[in-house]
């Protein structure tokens, strides 16, 4: 059997190498337009600021080796031009002139491309790059061989900011405009603003609600939509992806949402023997069902593993992807799965959202840091939705944990159920993703009500009452902009109760959750209305600072 | 409703709070005999080294934070002596004198004592201690103010490396002795081999299948099994732990397997309005069913919030633990959950075993350590018995996600769909755990077969030939004592296939087993006979550093 393979980074070449294991005496050939295969991606960002040092690095596989080893013929430098499904025979241009090759089977992965918007100026600028390969790295570290003072990245998406934090590490002025109202649009407002206290930290200015809608100069300003222009020595685009979906679409491949290549459960797409993995596919989102386009690594190496399967003839589908991600912006991280609050809303589906803090460790072992963890579900069935986490440590692990419990269907009742590693160095007794579950299971019971940070203003408008339960010394040093706010420390609430109102409602909020859920209990059962301000203070200040005095 | 909670640490606290939190005006008295509650219990050893710095820090909550939080009545140094469960009373001994006190629910918490063995000599030492509570601690302390020399720890568990790894940063010789044939028993060989590999490398001396047949000159001397003799100026006893039931059997309550206090799934015990939580109660080992005593914080934190709820009226049930664990030993983790190989043995439960060795992230990204995981699974079903996990980095993270996957009562098919967090400081886009998935599928579905390092030997002798597959050079700097050893590197196996003999048996090896399993279906597709060595020449010479030369 012949196989032939366009594409040859993640998906395409797990697909061929898992071939080979399978298949020893099928003929596999590579065609890839460019002139590396199985690079590593997700490392081009940090080659900018020196952090990973060597180049080569970046290249973990070449066609030498993968002939040593896997038997393989890949073939850099070929760009496959065009499909011709009837007669299986793909046309393949390389220096200058043509051939055509026959297929028994056909897999396509050409991955994604970036979108480019269409804006005045863009054309004539010669300083803006996009990052998706090596050689859009050479050109962006050739430009910064010129020594440029001034860098903007248009786009806070993970690769934008990982981008903007590796030209900052390098020394330049970096500017992030986004068209989103805060960064890492993937991310939830409140969560995202952690990056942005971070991004402002090390010195990187962000533009939010913003996009480029000129460049003058050829390139050396931007102009934004509120008329700023913006300096630039060097620009970076990074404004999100789009299936390279040209060449299927040519050959009469049917595709859907968005462009996406439209497979069946075995990746095959509308035209027989041609199948098709990767950032380029539709997949479904195993959580909504729905068609997606998730654009990662890890489902394209899975992919492109599982079609390598289907074509030796073993039984293997493909169940969809959740999409899980992460990205460190300097000292902080940032990380997601499943379906974020945005997109429950825009969608109304009903759920709850419940905000916990922690320590990456336990609190008394040193080195312990915060880390903020997100939990979104269904309030019936206590269906787990999506999470997302913030933090300097330990974001990783608790993310791929609530990934692991979405992928295997667990839900909030089984959060509390979970035996994590605990020593010191690692962890506490109650973990974080444990307490995510006891506060979900103490909404789901009616033990807890409360609020998100975006309603409190419109709740106290309507007349409830804020009371902060914190100690006087933090009362002082910071509190809510707010006519009716009542301070009572939670160690003096029980007896202090008579100062409170039984006719009015009430907001409690202490520092970061934990004392205000106990003050409402105690509220609760002495006959008072209340609810929590999930996330309490510290969340609210984080994205309101404007809603805070000191 | 008046309720009495023997025992102030992990379980009884946990249910103490959650207590107040659902029922306000219970009056709730905790009665614990040693002179600390709510102590960080795991975190004692680090204080021996200076590590944790400040006693206070081990001191998380004291009676009168929390009477002002709880509204707690927690009395210190008050021992409960005997319960009449008739009466609804208990007995209570403290500063000479006793009172007796009516309960409507009483819960207890007693823990885990340390276990004792009977040697002879052991009443006469008095530089012998034990390492479970602040007393303890502080007594270790004293010895140490004394600057000793020589440390012995006997019993090489969990808390006994810890104890182990403290005393030789705080610059003593240390010495420890196991009874079993390797350190960490709850590991399995071949990975406990990595944690002895790092004890020896940082001059800590161990002892195994050797315990304390005698001690003399009030421990100054301590006599081992084989007669050798070794000098202690210190000794830690950390053999081990025991439920403390001796008040409860006191009382008429059913204890089961090895004293643990038997509960229903309510934590009821046998004697009405009498529950029980902890380290002292036998709980349903999840995997197997069986009843099991798994003394853990996680488990007893979990235990002390249930039984709260069950008091208060709320719908919860005990379902059991699995059981996960976690050393820092130096610069190397080891971690477990669920079953392991030995215990699979002993009770002829049907399995197969399989090792990875990966990187904690991704190898092109600075500083990326080493990873060994192993995984076992029950062939036909793929469910997941266990996991073990050693290395420098990373084993928290995987251990936990097996954890939940196991909880989750996901399977081996399960694991390659697991999407994680993957940016290069994180992870890999084929993280290994997803490689477990890929490698025990390709077990199940009968593309691969192994042996594991115990079986090498008498396959050999059985006239199987081994074959390295390694490069030469590796081959020159180490490899296995065996006669019938054919070394062909691996990118040359296709063209070398005629020096191999169709008649023969091959077992396949390469350094860590990626290499190999290539070489393996290779061979199988040529219709040889072969198994693959699993977790290869690494973890064979790690765990059997006798059987290979140089």
């Amino acid at each position: 059997m012949k196989i032939i393979i366009i594409g040859g980074v993640a998906g395409g070449m797990s697909a061929a190498t898992r071939l080979r294991r399978l298949m020893e005496d099928a003929e596999i050939v590579i065609f890839e337009k460019g002139p590396f295969v199985s690079f590593a991606n997700c490392g081009l960002p940090y080659y900018i600021s020196g952090e990973i040092a060597e180049r080569d690095a970046l290249l973990v596989q070449t066609p030498e080796s993968l002939k040593a080893r896997f038997n393989l013929d890949v073939r850099p430098f070929h760009e496959v031009v065009k499909i011709s499904p009837e007669e299986h025979m793909v046309t393949v241009a390389h220096e200058g002139s043509e051939f055509t090759e026959h297929y028994d089977k056909l897999i396509l992965s050409p991955g994604a491309k970036p979108f480019i918007p269409e804006v005045e100026g863009l054309s004539e600028a010669n300083n803006v790059f996009t990052l998706r390969n090596v050689p859009d790295l050479d050109q962006i570290m050739l430009a910064l061989d010129e020594e440029p003072q001034e860098a903007v990245v248009i786009g806070a998406g993970f690769i934008g900011l990982e981008t903007a934090e590796n030209l900052r590490k390098r020394g330049l002025n970096v500017t992030i405009v986004e068209k989103a109202p805060h960064v890492l649009p993937p991310l939830d407002e409140e969560m995202a603003a952690f990056v942005q206290a971070e991004l402002a930290d090390k010195g990187v200015k962000v533009i939010t609600s913003q996009s480029a809608t000129r460049f003058e100069e050829k390139g050396k300003v931007i102009v934004l939509e509120d008329g700023q222009k913006l300096a630039s020595d060097v620009t970076i685009l990074s404004v999100g992806v789009q299936p390279e979906n040209s060449l299927a679409k040519a050959a009469g491949i049917e595709v859907g949402l968005r462009g996406g290549i439209l497979v069946d459960e075995h990746y095959e797409t509308s035209q027989k023997d041609i199948f098709a993995v990767g950032d380029a596919i539709l997949v479904k989102q195993e959580i909504t069902g729905d068609d997606a386009l998730i654009a990662l690594a890890s489902p394209a190496n899975r992919q492109g593993r599982q079609v390598a399967d289907v074509l030796a003839g073993l039984e293997r589908k493909n169940k969809g992807s959740i999409g899980t991600a992460i990205v460190r912006v300097f000292d902080m991280t940032a990380a997601s799965t499943g379906l974020n609050e945005r997109f429950l809303q825009q969608n109304h589906l009903p759920y709850q959202a419940i905000h916990v803090s922690g320590k990456d460790h336990a609190g008394y072992y040193p080195g312990a840091t915060d880390l903020t963890l997100k939990l979104l579900f269904e309030p019936k069935t206590g269906k787990i939705y999506g999470a997302q986490g913030v933090g300097k440590k330990g974001v990783d692990k608790r993310i791929d944990i609530l990934a692991t419990a979405i992928k295997g269907n667990l839900t909030i009742f089984d959060l509390p159920e979970l035996e994590f590693t605990y020593a010191p160095p690692f962890g506490s007794a109650k973990d974080p993703v444990n307490m995510l579950g006891y506060a979900a299971l103490n909404l789901a019971e009616g033990l807890s009500e409360n609020i998100q940070w975006y309603q409190l203003e419109d709740e106290l408008a309507s007349g409830k009452v804020f009371l902060d339960v914190r100690t006087l010394n933090e009362f002082k040093q910071g509190r809510l902009k707010a006519d009716k706010t009542v301070h009572i420390p939670l160690n003096e609430l029980r007896e202090r109760l008579a100062e409170l109102d039984k006719g009015a409602e009430y907001i409690v909020s202490c520092h970061s959750g934990l004392r205000s859920y106990i003050a409402e209990r105690i509220l609760k059962q002495a006959g008072f209305a209340v609810k929590n301000l999930d996330g309490a203070y510290a969340l609210y200040k984080m994205v309101k600072p404007e809603g805070v005095e000191k």
